[in-house]
C-alpha cells in the first residue's frame, strides 16, 4: 500500500532509523517528525514524554500513515503502551527489536545496555530482554551527556573519551559480550565507544533490526509497498527552525536532506 | 502593593535570580515559573523562544502578578521586546542590568561575555553594552556545553576544567577585565571560571543587578511591598515532574524548596 509510514523522535537522532529504513524498505515513503522545539525527552518524565508521544503520533496521523515508528528509545521506553492504546495503526517501538537482536547474538548471556537517564531508569531493554530469555543477565547505565556532546559536534578528543569512559567503566566490569546503543544519538560515537569497551564487545544499533520488524509487519498485513517511490522519499518536518535541524540532520543520515519544514505555529494546538 | 512579581525560566536556572530577589527584596511575594518540560531554550530559535516566553508570561498572569522578570538570559535577549508588546505590566530582563553592571566595573573598556550559543548568536549584551558606551570593546563565546555539565552536576574535575578551557581560550587572549556570566546557570561553575580566566577578571552575574532594577522600578511606580510576607514567599510551578526539578533546583537557591507545583496538563492549551 502507498502510503507513507510515519516516523518521530525527539530531534534529529531518528535519523539514524530513516537511513536503515531507506535501505532495507527502499520502496516506501517516509513521514518524519523531530520534536526539535521540545528536544532533549531523555531527561523529562514519562508524562511528559508520553503527552508528547501521543501529539507527535497524530501529527503523523494528518499525513495518512499506515504505521508509525517511534524511533526515540526514550519514548519507546515509556510512552510506547499509550501509544498503542490510543491509535489503530501499527506502532513499533525500537526497544523490542534491539532487545531480540541483542539476545540472539550474546554468547554468554551477558548484556549490557546504554541510553539516557529516563530509558535506563525504566528498565525497558531490561524487561524486553528477561521477556525473550530470563536467564540473560543485564547490566545498564545511562550516559546523560552523550547526547549534548554529539550535538554539539563533539565526538573525537580526549574530554570525549573521558566522559565515555566515565560511564562504560561499570559496565566493562560486568563481563559483557554485547552492548546495545539505547539511543539514536549514540551511533555517531559507535567508534569512540568500541574502542573504550574493548574490541570483542559486539555494538547492537536497534535501527536496523527496527527495519526488519517494520518490514515483517507490513508483509504480514499485506501493506507493503515494493513498487516505484516518488523523488522525495522522505518528508521531513520539525517544531523548531529547520535550519537549525538540517546541517546535523545530514551528519546522522549520511547524505543530503533537500527540505524541512516547520510545522505550524498552531500544531501544538490543533492536534490536542 | 502586596501581589507577587512573577519570576520565569527555561528550567532551574532562574532560581539564581529567586536567590537574588529574596536577598533584596524581602517584602516581596515571588510566583517562579521553569518550563521544565521544554528545556532548554539556549539552542532553539528567536520564534520558538517568543512563542514559550509569552505562553509562561500568560501563566505567570493568571496568578495576578505586578511585574514579570524573564530570568532566562536567551529568553532576555531574543523575545523582551515581544513579550513587552503583548503585556501592559513592566517585564525586565537579565540582559541590560548585567551590560549595566558590567559598563560600571570595567577599568579598560573590553568585556566578556559568555552566554548560550541563542544568546551570544543574538549579540543582546553587545548591543547593551554599546547602547551604554559605544567605546566599549565586547568579545562574545558561546558555551554550549556548560549547560548540560552543570545540569548533570558535573562542576569539578578535569573533564569540566578541559570544556571551560576550550571554550574561554578566546576571550583570555582579548585582555577583557571583566566578564559577564550571561546564562543563569553559569554561576555554578563561578569558581572553575574564575580560576581559567585569572584571578584579575571581574565576574558579573546580572540576578543580582537585575534585583536592584526591580526594586528601583517598583520604587518609582510605587508597587513595592515592605510588610510582613507569608509564611511561603515563594509559590514554585514547573511543566514537568516536580521530583525532577527539586533537588538540583535546591543546589541553585542554595535553600530547601518545600512544595513544587506541577502546571496542569492543559496549561499549554488552556493559556494559548
Amino acid at each position: 500500500m502507498n502510503t507513507p509510514i510515519g516516523i518521530f523522535d525527539s530531534g534529529l537522532g531518528g535519523l539514524t532509523v530513516v537511513k536503515a529504513f531507506l535501505e532495507h524498505l527502499p520502496g516506501e515513503q517516509l513521514v518524519y517528525f523531530g520534536d526539535t522545539a521540545r528536544v532533549p525527552y531523555g531527561t523529562k518524565s514519562k508524562k511528559t514524554i508520553t503527552r508528547f508521544s501521543l501529539e507527535n503520533t497524530r501529527f503523523l496521523k494528518t499525513h495518512g500513515v499506515k504505521m508509525v515508528i517511534v524511533a526515540c528509545h526514550t519514548a519507546s521506553s515509556l510512552a510506547l503502551e499509550s501509544v498503542r492504546q490510543a491509535f489503530e495503526i501499527p506502532i513499533l517501538g525500537v526497544v523490542e527489536p534491539g532487545a531480540k537482536k541483542a539476545v540472539e547474538v550474546t554468547q554468554n548471556g551477558k548484556i549490557g545496555v546504554i541510553g539516557t537517564r529516563s530509558t535506563i531508569a525504566s528498565a525497558s531493554y531490561e524487561k524486553a530482554i528477561k521477556a525473550l530469555n530470563p536467564d540473560t543477565h543485564v547490566t545498564s547505565a545511562a550516559c546523560p551527556l552523550f547526547v549534548p556532546l554529539v550535538e554539539e559536534g563533539w565526538t573525537e578528543g580526549e574530554t570525549v573519551k573521558q566522559v565515555i569512559h566515565h560511564y562504560l567503566e561499570p559496565l566493562k566490569r560486568s563481563n559483557i559480550d554485547t552492548l546495545i546503543l539505547g539511543c539514536t544519538h549514540y551511533p555517531i560515537l559507535r567508534d569512540r565507544i568500541q574502542e573504550a569497551v574493548s574490541h570483542k564487545i559486539q555494538l547492537v544499533d536497534p535501527a536496523e533490526e527496527t527495519a526488519y520488524k517494520a518490514r515483517e509487519v507490513l508483509e504480514s498485513l499485506e501493506l507493503i509497498h515494493r513498487g516505484k517511490v516518488s523523488q522525495n522519499q522522505v518528508q521531513y518536518f520539525v517544531s523548531d527552525e529547520p535550519e537549525l535541524f538540517r546541517p546535523l540532520g545530514e551528519r546522522f543520515l549520511g547524505q543530503p536532506i533537500e527540505s524541512v519544514e516547520c510545522v505550524s505555529e498552531d500544531y501544538f494546538e490543533a492536534v490536542l
